[in-house]
């Protein structure tokens, strides 16, 4: 019979790599680090539930990626700088050679983004994991969700949408065609965090969020926390799903405005900083759209028209996981 | 038909609360804390699974103290002063009365110890709960388990064993009398992290840990990361278990040397601390039992010993959750 390892061995050989910047890391009841003096710390919890956030045969290796790039993605939303992360897993069994691959994603994220893993928990039950995540910021310069104002302009990064065609490709409700399949199902489980950007738009974007529950939704919840309404133009949306679906147009919307999953950023911008943006995007090599405008103060209305200034029917706004 | 309410809802509703000392709190990519100048940082997160370290039909107000009340003890065995904490919950569905007593229980735990709740996640799941706490300590003052040695006494605070003999008593093992079961009961339901002890410790102590997993298992972790051995004598650990079970003597000594769940703090000091540690004990109004002694380096072996010296048989030591 196969000896079962124990809690213990497996964090030990799974989960235990050497740090870069961290005075104590896994092994004791808490690790010790040592924030550098005088920056703000942003800190963010995310937990990915099998069957809500992913299906139970995803990929180990791409679930390890994609369990901490999420929650990077948050410290980039913010304008912040990532810098130590804690996992927390449940599991219901012992499988090694998963949590082998497992591992092997996670680290791949956390070396590519500059992240220490300090510690976590692990135990058995239905299979989920819990990432924490510690960023640093100058103090006073994250980007917040509150500071969209009127006569701003709304932009969002790269081609979003693209994670939940891929998705709808798996459960069959479309057929990809390669190259196309490629890319959707590469934003789906190896989404890159927006983390050049978050740092480049400190100082120039006036509110920022990061497109997990769909694109309208998220940044209705920039109007909702700055108490600013907008109006988002169909036709300056960037256009990659509908030509990759264009079999099925009310598909490629819906992926479009309502597609969680892709972690691009949404943000807003004084409309005089609209060429310092562009330049961004040239600079960084990443599609930055712009799409629309903060219209007015006193509401958290979100319109979407056409390209003659027509209002169009809103879609549902994304995923509400108790609605 | 009753309106479900939705994620965001339940979040703003029961979950945000004014913070003392957080520059933003709840509600956007990342909750914004700013370190206290010069001081370290301990981190910790736990989780906890229904069926694996809750039964699901535990009362939800008792379940939110002890959720971050075994979040602090791990603080309190850094000797570190909590701070802030994140909550990520997973709930298959959205009772409300549930989730206003898990909040109630949470935040009377966090008003005892002085931490904000910050920020977190829920999700639709199967049940489970994943806290992250930051402490605060000076540099280089923190309680580690790797700083026992020979000639160092054993001390444990409390009696450990009572949170373990009272879910005997609910599952049916034992039938304990009042007030007996009310304290066993408080123990398992309603744990008191040992802060002040913890804070107190700092400069007294060698190494410290909090009893989770059992007494024995937990001063193991002290013995392999310190590289020494002990003898603990039977004879010296605190009675209260022992006169609570009286007819079932081999069920008292399993819970009081591998029951977890205590959150008592078992720790070291050199032996010419033993007079300040006895001032300590009776300053708190905390019971600390010395029970033994690190006696050399070069193996993490542990010995029991009775009155005489004897060596007694090893209990199994305690909770491994793959094992």
């Amino acid at each position: 019979m196969l000896k079962v390892p124990s809690e213990f061995e497996l964090i030990a050989r799974y989960f235990t790599r050497p740090t870069t910047h961290t005075l104590l890391g896994a092994g004791d009841d808490g690790a010790i680090v040592q924030p550098s003096p005088g920056m703000e710390l942003v800190v963010s919890t995310d937990m990915l539930v099998a069957g809500t956030h992913f299906l139970a045969d995803t990929d180990p290796e791409a679930l390890g990626w994609k369990t901490l790039a999420v929650n990077i993605s948050d410290i980039a939303a913010m304008g912040a700088r990532p810098r130590w992360a804690l996992l927390a897993a449940a599991l219901p069994t012992a499988d090694e050679a998963w949590i082998a691959a497992y591992a092997s994603g996670f680290f791949a994220c956390a070396s590519a983004f500059g992240v220490d893993l300090i510690g976590g928990d692990t135990t058995r039950g239905p299979m989920s994991f819990c990432v924490t995540i510690f960023g640093e910021v100058s103090p006073g310069r994250a980007l917040l969700r509150s500071g969209a104002a009127p006569g701003d302009e709304i932009w969002v990064s790269g081609a979003p949408g693209r994670a939940a065609l891929g998705l709808a490709h798996l459960q069959g409700r479309c057929a990809l065609d390669e190259p196309t399949l490629g890319e959707c199902l590469a934003a789906l489980h190896r989404p890159q965090p927006r983390l050049a950007l978050g740092l480049a738009l400190q100082g120039l974007a006036s509110a920022a969020i990061d497109v997990s529950d769909g694109l309208l939704a998220d940044l209705g919840h920039i109007l909702e926390r700055s108490g600013v309404a907008a109006t988002v133009h169909a036709d300056r949306l960037p256009d990659a799903v509908a030509r990759a679906c264009p079999n099925d147009p009310g598909l490629a919307r819906h992926c479009l405005l309502a597609g969680g999953d892709d972690y691009e950023l949404v943000f807003t911008a004084p409309s005089s900083r609209h060429g310092a943006i562009m330049d961004l995007a040239s600079t960084l090599g990443l599609a930055l759209s712009c799409i629309g405008g903060i219209t007015h103060q006193g509401s958290s209305e979100l319109t979407l028209v056409d390209a003659e200034n027509k209002e169009l029917p809103m879609p549902s706004r994304g995923f509400d996981h108790f609605a």
